[in-house]
């Protein structure tokens, strides 16, 4: 087998790097390359030999110390508990076998660390485990542990699944003829399930495998003869949590895919969350679910976390790297490096050219690229949108109107992108007493959002990690901010007479708690409903922006009428997508100019214009490809 | 299964439309509806009432007498001989009881049929055969004698075949999804390998399977997804014999195709008369065949032949119908319509919008058409070509100079095609007394492709049909001709003192009998060279034509120089394609105006600016794609 003859070349390289290092073995672990040496202490004093030896492979290199030098859990627990100072405040230490890690949480990170490393050499080197550092999150969030547990349940299983998807991708390469192509297999002329496949005649890579959020039987076209079987693809990559990117990644498991998913591990968490509650809202609702938990599960067990700027060995001639999108916590957008310096391709995912309250702009800085494929969202020629302070004025102008004359603003949002943006901006405003000091609810998924957020601090933009890190505030746990988790909860807010500010979902008043608070505050002309995001056709949402002042309301199965006396107003600019302006400032400021691009993810005519406008201004080659189409890139 | 419940529906249907007739069973056989009636007079006066039922059922109707009610061969035999009055000149009897048909060949079919067909009523009703009345070539053709007797030797395996290629084209639709679309598999921005593939979500179509002539490494793209496994195709159509278009069909069956190829009859034995030169050469040549003569054998099995103009079922959701191309014997337009009434794709396949010698000019009139992929081999924006009156003209003039001065005009051509074009023009300059009585030699597989050619009168224009049976005058057995079959014939004819003209292989003076009459001929400037097609780059014969004057030339191995003092003549115009203004002119002429036109089959830039011309001329949406895209049409 191709793979056995690679790692036993690896092996001959690496002893010839480190002649005095007693290497046990080496493995595969899906694209990584793990390294079990004797006596872990030679290397530690030697990080950049690590680094040279991973350059020169071109892989990832993890050293472990060789199992049998592992001290048992109990006593390693022991040793830690004595080396780490008090203040770092330890929550929890558990081991990982699988990897041979021993991950310490605590609230003090830097603590746990000591001075330039000095308490982790120690931990290694009288435990024989290699620590890994964790951040207590600041709030706690049951995805995150329930994840964190399933996936230590199942680590026997994984370690195969890592072992098999390592040989995968190392099996070599057999065809003489280079090209790269890309079937357009939904989100393409559309908004919706988006699903891509890059192909070259050695691989099959699916990018995102998204539902339609307004015609849920439609999903990608996965039963065209380029994907079936579904296991012929190597790896699927996810670019972002939003269901209309990843909402049928379990749908692969279902029909048989086995392989790997690429993914940052924010996406990991944020996806499980939203496709547990999305299968969970169709079956309230009395409809067919395409999938149940136990494929989310089987998912789940099959992913690989990348964190940004990683380049990573994905199939025998492919390279993925993710770079920040900046449009919702862990958004990416892929690079596809193929062969050896043949040809590259980022697919953009959803991303904001702007830098916003969470996040830095969207990356433009690509070693090497020839295509890129681009959302068009916002791809129309009048696709203008107000610049984000211009949004946050309006928005606490309008809070500041509303308080000052005793109502309620209610803000219906998404659960994952636009609430936490509204979150900081209504933080900063009320600690600069710009707004009253009113309590600010959430209300839906929201908070469980927000402690995911809470959790990877190093994916917020550099603003918030000084804040949060140097300055000791994080918006995100302001004593604003009152979690409902209950209808009685609920009820309280809402009868309570004093003016307050409440964040619920759905965003498009289409279900959720969102409804019960308008149901309640729409009479009254002292309250304002404020948009903050898009509200589709056919929407709750769009008919009251549309300015209906009655509206049938679902109540007990019977319908009533409720009358919508309440200011309605809306904000844009809280968008996280790019502008027209962005979207094609954002081609303007890639570093390398692409030869292709590609529009996607928008309405068709938003597609062909922001084509048209990118041809025009630039002298690129573009197209708006259809679904079930395929473009030969090289 | 959905065929048993198909066919018992068409059963009812067919008792109801012909409730005073027996019918002892029906079954699928290749795209055609058997029905088995006891007793076959009740129908036989009543044509009429098959074609309707035909309309009605949208089905191709073979009524058959029950085996059981036919005499034996050898009685049978006996009758049709005393039936058939002598002057119809019988040459010979053959029963094929796959069908159910006795095969009539004579020289004058008219007499076999008899009038208003009283001969034939009579043979059915005494035997129970069904009569078939083929016309005796004038030219006995080996080809045809091996096809018809391969066919009749392996008739109980075609059977089987035909069964269940029936069974497969009524298996039923199940998807609601509703698309067209076409993958480039070869051929597109280049001369050779064509390859496409036309797909729905219920069926797959290949069109043609060509080798790339100029590399022969270069098969089209059959390792791709869209065609694996090759026996997920539905069925293989091959618009003409020319290897670029079905030169690879047999490696189909080498790697585990197993359905149907449908074709015109003439492509059928020039298909095979080629593939098997092709192999052949190529073992001469020292080289590897792609595929062996069993797989060129394995690929006849599965052919069914249709005439121009027949609407045939070839699967469960599309219909063929071919059209006069007017390039080659038996060459097709394919006309595809998808769904009942969905949508309309025809491939020109190669095609000359001209009325040439042999052919009338390509047909124009499809019932309706949505998008049109034609060859562009002559649609850059030069690419006019001399008209066939003045091409003509200046080959007489060429002739009659040469003949003069007591030389000898060598004219390298391809077997197919050309030489039977520059055959009828000599055959009637002679004739008329244009040119003086030469002979002209054919040598190589000239004479086998003319001796395909006048079996298949019906297949050429109007005039030459009205020439061959009305004025009995047949111009390829005309007695200036000359085979050259023999080396000792091929010395007989070069050391010959007296003028003539040599029609000889290969068409690009790269191997074949044209090598030595031009060794031979080459340092007498008595002598003549005329090109009368396409030189290709790297050939000798394009070497010649930009005026070399010494070549080097391969001869038992070693390297002699041949000098060339004899005239060396272009003569443009007798090309098989259409050139620019008439690939032009076919669009404006179709019956019905695409919505989009698709180049293929022409260099890169001949593509593009073919395509760009008809989107300025017409408004149409055109493209050129590229060899692995794939273009969405519905
Ligand atoms: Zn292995
Ligand atoms: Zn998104
Ligand atoms: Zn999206
Ligand atoms: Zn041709
Ligand atoms: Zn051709």
């Amino acid at each position: 087998m191709a793979t056995r003859k690679v790692l036993s070349e690896l092996k001959e390289k690496i002893r010839g790097f480190l002649p005095n290092i007693k290497i046990k073995s080496i493995e595969f672990e899906g694209p990584n390359l793990v390294v079990y040496v004797e006596d872990p202490k030679q290397l530690l004093g030697s990080g950049d030999i690590i680094k040279k030896l991973a350059k020169d492979l071109r892989k990832r290199i993890i050293v472990r110390a060789d199992p049998k030098s592992r001290k048992p859990p109990g006593e390693a627990e022991e040793i830690i508990k004595q080396v780490v100072p008090e203040e770092a405040k330890i929550t929890s230490i558990f081991f990982d076998e699988e990897n041979g890690e021993v991950i310490i949480e605590a609230e003090k990170p830097g603590i746990v660390i000591g001075k330039r490393g000095k308490t982790l050499r120690e931990i290694i080197i009288e435990t024989g485990w290699s620590p890994r550092v964790v951040r207590t999150p600041p709030i706690r969030s049951k995805t995150i542990e329930d994840i964190r547990n399933f996936l230590l349940s199942v680590r026997e299983e994984r370690k195969e699944i890592l072992k098999k998807v390592g040989e995968r991708i190392h099996r070599g390469t057999i065809y003489k003829d280079k090209w790269v192509r890309i079937t357009f297999l939904g989100g393409s002329r559309e908004v919706g399930r988006s699903c891509y496949l890059l192909q070259t005649p050695e691989s099959k890579i699916m990018i995102d495998c998204g539902v339609n959020v307004s015609n849920l039987n439609q999903t990608p076209y996965l039963y065209v003869p380029e994907v079936t079987p579904l296991d012929s693809i190597d790896a699927v990559v996810v670019t972002h949590a939003h269901l209309d990117h990843c909402g049928l990644i379990p749908i692969l498991y279902k029909y048989g895919y086995k392989g790997p998913i690429y993914l940052t591990q924010p996406t990991r968490d944020l996806m499980v969350l939203l496709q547990l509650d999305f299968i969970d809202v169709a079956v309230k609702e009395g409809g067919v679910t395409p999938y149940e938990s136990q494929h989310i599960r089987e998912a789940l067990k099959h992913t690989i976390t990348l964190d940004y700027g990683v380049v990573t060995d994905i199939a025998p001639d492919v390279r993925l790297t993710f770079y920040n999108a900046g449009h919702i916590l862990g958004s990416a957008i892929a690079h596809f490096h193929i062969g050896e310096g043949l040809y590259n391709v980022a697919f953009t995912g959803d991303f904001k050219f702007e830098r916003t309250r969470l996040f830095d702009k969207a990356e433009t800085n690509f070693p090497r690229l020839e295509a890129l494929v681009m959302e068009a969202t916002y791809g129309g020629s009048e696709d203008f949108q107000p610049s984000r302070k211009e949004a946050e004025e309006k928005l606490i102008e309008v809070i500041n109107k509303t308080v000052s004359r005793g109502g309620k603003v209610l803000i219906p949002a998404f659960a994952v992108g636009r609430s936490q943006e509204v979150m900081i901006v209504l933080e900063e405003a009320i600690r600069e007493k710009k707004i009253p000091e009113v309590p600010v609810y959430l209300d839906g998924m929201i908070y469980e959002a927000t402690a995911i957020h809470t959790a990877y601090p190093e994916y917020l933009n550099a603003h918030l990690r000084d804040l949060i890190f140097h300055q000791g505030v994080n918006p995100f746990i302001s004593e604003s901010f009152v979690r409902v988790d209950s209808a009685s909860k609920r009820d309280e807010v809402i009868n309570d007479k004093s003016p307050a500010v409440i964040i619920a979902t759905s965003g498009m008043l289409n279900g959720g708690p969102v409804m019960e608070y308008f149901k309640a505050l729409a009479p009254d002309e002292k309250n304002t409903l404020v948009f903050v995001g898009y509200q589709a056709e056919g929407t709750l949402g769009r008919r009251i922006q549309k300015g209906w002042k009655e509206v049938p309301f679902p109540s007990n199965g019977k319908r009533e009428v409720v009358y919508v006396n309440m200011e309605v107003v809306t904000v844009d600019g809280f968008s996280g997508h790019s502008d027209r302006r962005q979207l094609i400032n954002y081609v303007k400021s890639l570093s390398s100019k692409p030869e292709k691009v590609l529009t996607v993810h928008g309405d068709e005519g938003k597609c062909i214009e922001l084509a048209s406008a990118i041809y025009k201004t630039f002298r690129i080659e573009t197209r708006a490809p259809m679904n079930l189409e395929t473009v030969r890139l090289l």
